[in-house]
Order: structure tokens, then C-alpha cells, then sequence
């Protein structure tokens, strides 16, 4: 582990290492010692033309937010709160390191969403679950674990970004952090706590909905029983009395066979409400996961559809639960599939609260082997309509029906902390749409680009350049159309375009030799009806549905005809053709840039193009061949598909 | 674990407990002496007319045979030596609890084959690779680790069927049991030795090719290399010193990323030698495994054909092995599948020594969750012609091609050692065939039945005919015709079409709209060039070939005629409504059948028959619907076809 590699510095890791030899700021307010610090170490390999630095609180400032005011060699930078001057602080490095005059930097800014969090996956054992990063940064031997020194690194670099809260483990709670909610757990928890507090970030307990049997000796965890609801309120308060500013519990209940209060005849808020109940005297947020499906439907039956799922659970009972639940929604009905539209749940339940969830691992995009820049994706997410006149991002802030952006985390303790380096541009744009979700992708790939690489156009632009591509081109050669889950089930890596097909997972292509696809409108599963009336007969319209999600909603020959006047088949085989030389061209790209680049950053993702050209090609043939076998068409071009 | 249950006392645990107040057989020469107790214990839940039973050597006698000659109330029994003996008094007993007159049992029999062997996959941590039948019986927590009573138990259970080598560690070597070649490890060898010795079962070890490396700290593990030289004539006196009966070690190199000598560009018996010359001061053998191919291909590459590998790799290098190697030969060429043709690699080497492996668990014939008859199978592969004169039994036994019969285990601590019950059939037929492969599937299970059920018509019948029709009954409703590995990948059970297609493991049929199979004859791959020429004829012809393993050498249009007039097709829509139907008549049998069995026995069964009627509705659901989604073709009779 080098602490001084280009990997582990990161964006934002020219703060590895003493404190500045530069003048400390001038503080004026004692909240602003942390950011002091900080903004000192900041400018350690930096010199600027400032004579002075005032760090300031200003109350009246939005909540969290901050302002930065140079004036020639005085710079001024105010914050509404210890958050807010760090955040000031960091805004200002960073516009330094991207290479602006600090003497004319006048910006202000504030966070568009209060709840900005990133929930780790991450297990007793040390292992992470959809993990591509090397093992823990959090536990290790079944218990909270870790480089404490690494973890204040870790904790900046979150901070750097906006991110406020922070679940130290995985949703699929077993035993080993289940202990969480125990003194002995709990121990270990405040010394946790103590470390990212100065960062400005809470943490978040993933608790077991059967906790009240595993961890209190109960014969029930029945929400109804009054045992049961004393049990959560005693563990909230033996928690609270031990870490004080706990955001809240995270919940994955009736969900992939964790125990929830379906179990007991009850709907969710039941479940929710009796945890709720218990976290209300300290300020507690639950948040709830809405990731509720049958996971083992029989695949004959083609009545239950999946994608429904969420919403015939959580629509119907939407202002049931009490004021500190939050409703955490996956951005899409599926499962972070590389296309797949909007959860109509989103924005649904007017007074029930809602987090939007995404994915910055890379679970079905390419598992930091292959790179895929999420933030185009996530543009695109919140560009999808709501209604007639509102987008989704338009559903996204303080005072909105989604108060709250989630990511599930890329992180680990591999050097670079992504696995891929590129990947570390998914933690980066994470935290930025999260604090403003009307940052564009380009935006925010370009400060990442400049952060990481520097600014010089000739690595700069074509690093932008390929990583906005990124996402297009990993979607060309996987499932085409919105069709999704054309891959390996249980790793999630590489094509099996029948992988899910006869499974109990609920996800089918339902592809024979004439169509594909599942028929979501009303005359099919019906699906289309959740969403608003307005986006339904966009969706449910063949002609106005976005090509790029047809076969999510739509059973297709193979030859029906797109508008690009190619047949559903040969637009199949002609992105899968080009995905793989796209591949090719990054990775030409890529070598253009030896000389220009540090050796170790520019092997790193040498590398693992190798991997992702491995991986492109296989799905290109394996698609390829599937269709061309199921059909017996071939290519109109001509090109090489095996038999 | 109730060692007297049913399942635990298997067919021939009467002997469990005391032993019997009959009086004491006449012992006439001390190496009956074991023989004699395991009589007396025999003898105690029976009574018989005897009056006197008398044991003797007679060394005249064929190697490990026996005679039994009873009149009137005087029985004697005698045995070429302790194992003859101790088989004699088995297969009295046997006699007996079958229902025989003791007074009149006039027999004398000998094993066809010298080395009749159980191969254990069991692993350190105490799995079992590929066991259904709950974790080692010889293993635990890292090491050599058992119910030393239940283990003298289980060596009875084996050498009364002749079994009189056990492996006890699987080929897949892992560091912890590649500790038998140290000090620490042969302590406890020494006394599991100690456990199956008196039983006439002596003890094989897997070693690891890497094992200089591993254990001698060498930085090699070239053969050709002295130090490697020494290194294994080191561990053999140390091994021998230990254990001096030891059989031999089991080698498994080459094959699915175990190393051999392939990696230090040597051929096998350059690898097999060098062993072989360290065993050889001892006595003992060297069992190399011949499963070797390239389990990293590329699907797209039609040229490569991995059941040639095994022939490829050996033959050319006939003669060129020691005299204490014996070359292990699972019987077919692809992997213990419901059907395939042998091995060509059977009896092709004349100066080179043979063995051939079965596999007694289910792997990839239902895991012991379905029922299915081994003997049936076996006696098929017997049955197969090797050349115009000879049948693949010919070669089997002293002084022929195939001096070995091989069996990997189906055991593990559950109470009835196997798993289903009706699998303890398996470990019986195995033992009973590698004695003498003339031995009937139909004689076999009948043994099996009465020794396991008793003699009555009413409960005899019905299982031994249910049995005998259950391999044909799982192979309907499994991968049609020969096809082969239409599996679920790694763990083996239940179907998935194309779960191997698109792999590196070599295993394709490459199915497509209009036809289904891999061309193995002269035209396409020229697999079938390597059998001996009559049967190279049979296989290659379309007409001569048996239909059920036509797509095994041959690509066929779907609407192929077989002989029956259906279309290949309609045969595996056909055969695939059958499966399960007979399934369910398995089921009616059974229950009708309640209150003739212990309850436990019934209750057992009855379970896993549930669980083989979903597994066969799986497969014949599932396969159904590939072929339907590919054809569009319906079924002739309109039965239910999933679309």
C-alpha cells in the first residue's frame, strides 16, 4: 500500500501527508478549526498568491453551504456551519488544483439535497458484497476493523464530495453485524463515529428486521408485539447513548429472503413505523428499502412481472408511516441494469418520503473491470419525465417528494480505492449530483478529469472524451434495448443471454425464434399503468416509446423495423459489432497518453482495458451467436458471427 | 445419529451392537480370527440350523476367494487368506439374511478384479467434493477426524462388498490434506490404517503434484529434476514407514488447474515416473488420472473436441510408463453423464496399465435428491463392444487391460451414509460389480433388495422394478440422446439448456434453429476415429449408431426420423412428458408401499421423491420450451409447452 500513489491520492489526495508550511488561515469562529486544518494541509504541494485566508461561520448562509470571496491577496470563505466552511474549504482547493487564479475566486454554493449518503455493503467477514475494490475498509475478523489512519483518508475524500451520511454495513445484515446493536458492537461503533465526525458525516446502522430474535433472545420480532416494539426502542437507545448523532437504521425487510413483516401478516409500515417509533426521541431517520419482489416465481408464470413490484407493495399504503421514514427506491424497477427507465414509485407517494438509491459499484456495469462512467447514466435518470411538466430531477431536494440520494458504495481497500481507477470518477460524480443534481454528466466528469489528470487538453480532452462515452459503449455490447439481465447470474459478470431465463429471479427475455421481450403495456403485464398518465402513453406506445428502452416494454420481432430503418436484429448485431471496436479505440486512446501520464496510473488501466476488451468480445459473440442460432438470419454486413 | 436406524444399518448392519451368544465359529488357522468375531457378530439377530460353523485358510484357493460348504448342521468356510476368509463369512451372512438355509449354502467365489477401490473427494475442512450425503466421514476441522466406532462400521459396510482400497483424501488436493506427506499428517494416517486394516482395506493417498514445492520447500516440482527425484523417494520411505501397507498414491495432474508436468513441457509418464520410481521399493502403485483436457477453451473454436483429449494425451505414449502406474480411466470420455459412450482410451494401451473410474455419487444423475440405479448403467458400459470379439467387460480383471475398478464415493456422516436411501444401492453394486463386472444390473439390485428390504414378494417386487427402471426413467427427462451437460454450471442439479455453452470448459451442443449436436465422426472432428475400428464404424454410421447416443457423435436436423418414425423432436418432447410421469408412478408406488416399510425408511424416500418430481418438471419444462422457442415446432399430442 504506497499512500502516495497517484491511485490512493485520488482527486483530492494532495492532503496525504503533514500539514502545509503555508500560513494557517485565520480562524474566527471556533467551527471552523476542523476546516482550518484542512484547508491548510490543502495547499501542502500548492503555492497561491493569497496573503491571507479568513474562515468565517455565517449562519444566514443555506444549510450547509458556503461562500468563497477573494479579494486580490485576502480570501474570505464563509460557511453556515462547521459543514459548510469545510465544504467551502474543499470547493476552494479544488478550483485551485483545477488550475484558477485563487485570487478571483467568488463563488457560493449550498447542497440541493439535505440527506447526501453512501450505504457500504460491506460484511462482518471483511468481505464486500458487489464488491471490486479489494476487501473492507471497515471490518475486518468479524468485527469493525481497519487502517484508522486509511479511514480518515477515506473520510475526506467522502467529504470532499458532500457525502453526509454513510451505512457502515452491508443491507443484507447477518450475525457478525448484526452486533452492531450490542455494547460490544456498539464500542467499536463510537470509535467509527469519532472519525468521520469532524468530516461532517453521521453514520447508519443496517439493522436485521429479526434482530429482536437475534440479538434480544425473543421468540418473535413480530412488529405488533409489544416486546418486540420495546426491543427497538431499548437498542435505540442503547445506540443513541452511544453514538449521539446516529443518522438512523437501514433496513432491507421481506426482500431476498430477510425476514420482514410480511412474515406476520402485516404491510411495511407496520414494519417501518415500530423501528421509527423507537429512533423518534433521538432524531432518528429509518430508511426502508423498496426492494420487495417474489424471488422465487416460477418462470412458467407469466402473470407476476417483477417491475411491479415495488409499487403494488408501497403505493397503497403511502401516508401509513410515521414522519422519520424514508422510503429508499433503486432508481430503476429492475436492479442498476445498464438501461432500464425511472421506478414509478419515484415521487408516487406524496405523503410517504422517498430516497432515490444508485449504484456506484459497478454490479452489472462491468465490475471495475470494464469502465462505465455512471454519471451519464444518471443524467439520463433524471432527465426521464415524472410527468408533463416535471423531470425527475425535478422530484430531487429539500422540501421535494425525494429528499434524499443514495449510492451503494465502489469502495475497498484496494490502493486506488475503486478497483479501476477510472471508477473513482462514480464515487466523485456520486457525491456531486447528490449535492446538486442539476450537474450535468460533461460537468462533473470534466472536474473530475481535471482534478485527477490535470488540465493539460492533451490528456484532459480525450480522458473526457472516452469516459463520457463509457456508458454507451459498455451498453452497445450488453443486452440490447432495455431487455436487461442478459448475464451470469450470481457474480453478474459476462454474458448468458439464457442465464435468468428458466430462474425464480422473476427476470425473463421470454426470446424465441421469432420476438423477444416481455409486453408491459395493459394488453401484456401491465406494468405501463404505474406510472404517471402522461409518461404511460409515452411507455406504452410502440411509436413514442425511446428506442434504447423498447424491449423493456415491448414483445418485438426481430424484425420489426427501427426508425434508423434497420430490423430489431441486425441493430443487435451492429452494436455489438461496434461496441467491441469502441473498445478497441479507448484502448488506442489510452496509449496515446503513455508518455503523458504517471506509469503506474497509466498500467493501471492498461490493464484492465485488456480485461474489458476480453469481456466485450464475449458478449459481442455470445449475443451475436444466440440470435443468429435462435433466427439463422445473418449479417447483413457480412461479419464474423460463430455458429 | 442413531446408529441403529434403518438407514444406518444399511443392508448389512445387523452388525451393529453386540456381538452374537451364538456359539463362536471354529477357528482352525489365527488370520480367521477377525473373520470369526465378525461371524459371531453377524450371527446375532439371526438364528440358523448350524450346529458348528468352522473357519480355515486354504492358500490353494484363488487369491482373496472362498468356499463355503455346508451339510447339515456342519458349516465350513474357508478362504485363500484373511480376506478370503473375512469375504466368506460376508457372503454367508449375506446368504443367510436373504433367506437361504444355511444348511445347505454350497458356494465358492473369488474376485475378477485385484483392486477394487473407493476413491474419497473428501476434503480437510471435512466437505466432500461433490457429496450428497452430509460432510466426511473421514475428515474434520483440518485434519484426519472421526467417530472411530461409525468408521469401523463404515469399513465393514465397504469390505462387505469387496472393496479393499479406499483413497481418503480428494484428487483436488488442498494444502491441508497435502499435510499426509508430513510427520504431523501420518500420525493420524497411522491410525485410520489401524481402523480399515483388519477389514482387508488398505489405505491410497491423493498427492499433489506440487508437493516440492508445497511440503519440500523446493522451487520446483520439475520430475526432472533430482531434487524432485528426492523429494518424492523421501516421502515415500516416510509414507511407508508409517503406513507399510499404504496402496499406493492417486494423481490428479494436468487436469483443471492442478499442475503436472505439462507445465515443465513433459509428457504424463514423464510426471507418473518419477512418482512411480519412489513407490517402488514398497510395493506400492501410482494411480494417474487420465482426465486430462483444456478446461480453458474458447466456444468459438469447432476444431477443438474435448472428449479426444484423454486418448490424445495418452496413447502415443503407450509403454512408456513404469510398471507400478496404473492410468485411471473414467469410463466415458466426457464426465459421469446419464449417457455417453466409453472412453476409447479403454483398453487401448497394451503396455500400459489400466484402471477404470465410476462415480457412485450422483453428480450429474440427481445428487441423491433423485433416484437412480447405478448397476444399470455399469452393466451398459460393460455391455459396450470394445472391438468384433470383445465387450468392454472383457477387458476388465487379473491379467487383462483393465486390472482396476475404481468408484468415487457417495458417503458422507448423514445417518444413512448416503444421502437417499435407495442410493446405499450404488455403494453395493459398485463393490459387487468391481468383484465381477459379469455380475447383472437386475441380479445386483435384487441382492441389494432383499438384503435392504427383505424377501417379501409384496415389497421386493415393486422396488426392485422401480429401481431397475429409475437411470432410464432420470435420462428421459434429462439431456436427450446422448447431448450431454445441459446443466446447471458448477453446481450440476437441474437443467439449464445452454448453462455450458457459451464456456471454456469444452462442453458444447450448439443447438440452433434448425438442428443440434457437434459432427464427431471423420467429416467433423474425428472424435470417433479414435475407437477401434468396428465400434468406429458403429458410432460413425447414422444408421448403426445407438439412437440413444446419436447426438453424442452426430448433428441432426430436428426433424430427423429415428427408427420409432417420431422426429427427433417429438422423441424429446416425448420422452420428457414421460420422465416425469414415471416419476409420479415412482410416487404412487411408494406410497402404496406405507405401511409394508419402517416409517423411517418410507418417510425418507418419500421426501426426496418431492424433491426428484420438481427437479423433473424442471427438466422437462425447460427443455421442452428451448426446444419450442427455438423450433416453434408444437408438441404432436398438444400437451402443455411453456412458451
Amino acid at each position: 500500500m504506497k499512500k502516495t500513489s497517484f491511485g490512493y491520492r485520488a482527486w483530492f489526495q494532495p492532503m496525504v501527508g503533514a500539514v502545509s508550511s503555508h500560513p494557517n488561515a485565520v480562524v474566527k469562529h471556533p467551527d471552523c478549526n476542523f476546516a482550518a486544518e484542512e484547508c491548510s494541509r490543502g495547499l501542502n504541494d500548492v503555492s497561491i498568491s493569497a496573503d491571507v485566508i479568513t474562515l468565517d461561520i455565517d449562519a444566514s448562509l443555506p444549510a450547509e453551504g458556503y461562500k468563497i470571496a477573494a479579494n486580490g491577496g485576502s480570501i474570505n470563505i464563509t460557511g453556515s456551519c462547521a459543514n459548510g466552511i469545510l465544504y467551502g474549504v474543499y470547493a476552494f482547493l479544488a478550483k485551485i488544483r483545477m488550475g484558477e487564479d485563487a485570487s478571483s475566486i467568488n463563488i457560493s454554493d449550498a447542497p440541493a439535497v439535505k440527506m447526501r449518503i453512501l450505504n457500504h455493503w460491506d460484511n462482518g467477514d471483511g468481505s464486500v458484497e458487489r464488491g471490486y475494490a479489494g476487501r473492507s475498509l471497515l471490518w475486518r475478523d468479524g468485527k469493525l476493523g481497519y487502517d484508522p489512519e486509511r479511514l480518515k483518508d477515506y473520510a475526506r475524500l467522502l467529504a470532499s464530495v458532500g457525502i453526509n451520511q454513510i451505512s457502515v454495513n452491508n443491507v443484507n445484515v447477518r450475525p457478525l453485524t448484526a452486533r452492531l446493536l450490542t455494547d460490544a458492537g456498539l464500542a467499536d461503533l463510537v470509535e467509527v463515529a469519532a472519525i468521520f465526525r469532524p468530516f461532517g458525516i453521521r453514520l447508519i446502522i443496517s439493522v436485521h428486521f429479526d434482530s429482536p430474535c437475534w440479538i434480544g433472545g425473543l421468540q418473535t420480532s413480530d412488529p405488533a408485539s409489544p416486546d418486540v416494539e420495546k426491543f427497538w426502542a431499548d437498542a435505540a437507545a442503547r445506540v443513541y447513548k452511544a453514538v449521539p448523532d446516529l443518522a438512523g437504521f437501514l433496513v432491507k425487510a421481506d426482500s431476498e429472503f430477510n425476514l420482514g413483516p410480511l412474515a406476520f401478516g402485516h404491510t411495511q409500515d407496520v414494519g417501518a413505523n415500530v423501528i421509527a417509533r423507537a429512533l423518534q426521541p433521538f432524531g432518528g431517520t429509518v430508511y426502508w428499502r423498496c426492494f420487495i419482489y417474489n424471488c422465487l416465481q416460477d418462470w412458467r408464470d407469466t402473470k407476476t412481472d417483477r417491475p411491479k413490484a415495488a409499487y403494488d407493495t408501497f403505493f397503497p399504503i403511502d401516508g401509513k408511516f410515521e414522519q422519520n421514514v424514508v422510503l429508499q427506491i433503486k432508481h430503476g424497477p429492475s436492479d442498476f441494469q445498464v438501461r432500464e427507465p425511472n421506478s414509478p414509485l419515484l415521487g408516487a407517494t406524496k405523503n410517504t418520503r422517498q430516497a432515490i438509491e444508485f449504484q456506484v459499484t459497478q454490479e452489472y456495469t462491468g465490475q471495475q473491470k470494464d469502465m462505465y462512467n455512471w454519471a451519464v447514466q444518471w443524467e439520463e435518470v433524471f432527465d426521464m419525465p415524472f410527468n408533463e411538466t416535471r423531470s425527475t430531477r425535478d422530484l430531487v431536494g429539500a422540501n421535494k417528494e425525494v429528499e434524499a440520494v443514495v449510492g451503494v458504495n465502489n469502495t475497498g481497500d484496494d490502493e486506488n480505492w475503486c478497483g479501476h481507477l477510472m471508477a473513482q470518477a462514480n464515487l466523485y460524480a456520486f457525491g456531486r449530483l447528490a449535492w446538486d443534481p442539476a450537474l450535468t454528466a460533461a460537468a462533473i466528469t470534466r472536474e473530475w478529469t481535471a482534478l485527477t489528470f490535470g488540465t493539460n487538453p492533451a490528456v484532459f480532452n480525450p480522458i473526457v472524451d472516452m469516459m463520457l462515452a463509457s456508458r454507451l459503449t459498455y451498453e452497445k455490447y450488453n443486452a440490447p434495448l432495455g431487455i436487461c439481465w442478459m448475464v451470469y447470474p450470481h457474480h453478474h459478470y459476462g454474458p448468458s443471454v439464457d442465464g435468468y431465463e428458466y430462474t425464480k429471479w422473476g427476470t425473463y427475455h421470454r426470446a424465441d425464434h421469432v420476438a423477444i421481450g416481455v409486453d408491459r403495456t395493459s394488453r401484456g403485464t401491465g406494468y405501463v399503468d404505474q406510472y404517471q398518465p402522461h409518461l404511460r402513453n409515452i411507455y406504452a406506445n410502440i411509436e413514442t416509446c425511446p428506442e434504447e428502452m423498447l424491449l423493456y416494454f415491448h414483445r418485438l420481432p426481430y424484425d420489426y423495423k427501427l426508425k434508423s430503418g434497420k430490423t430489431l436484429l441486425q441493430h443487435i448485431y451492429d452494436t455489438h459489432f461496434e461496441g467491441v471496436e469502441e473498445v478497441r479505440a479507448f484502448i488506442k486512446t489510452w496509449e496515446s497518453l503513455e508518455n503523458l501520464l504517471p506509469p503506474d496510473a497509466y498500467a493501471q488501466v492498461r490493464k484492465r482495458f485488456d480485461l474489458q476488451l476480453e469481456n466485450a468480445r464475449e458478449w459481442r459473440d455470445i449475443i451475436n451467436t444466440y440470435f443468429y442460432r435462435k433466427t439463422g438470419t445473418p449479417d447483413e454486413k457480412g461479419r464474423k458471427i460463430y455458429k
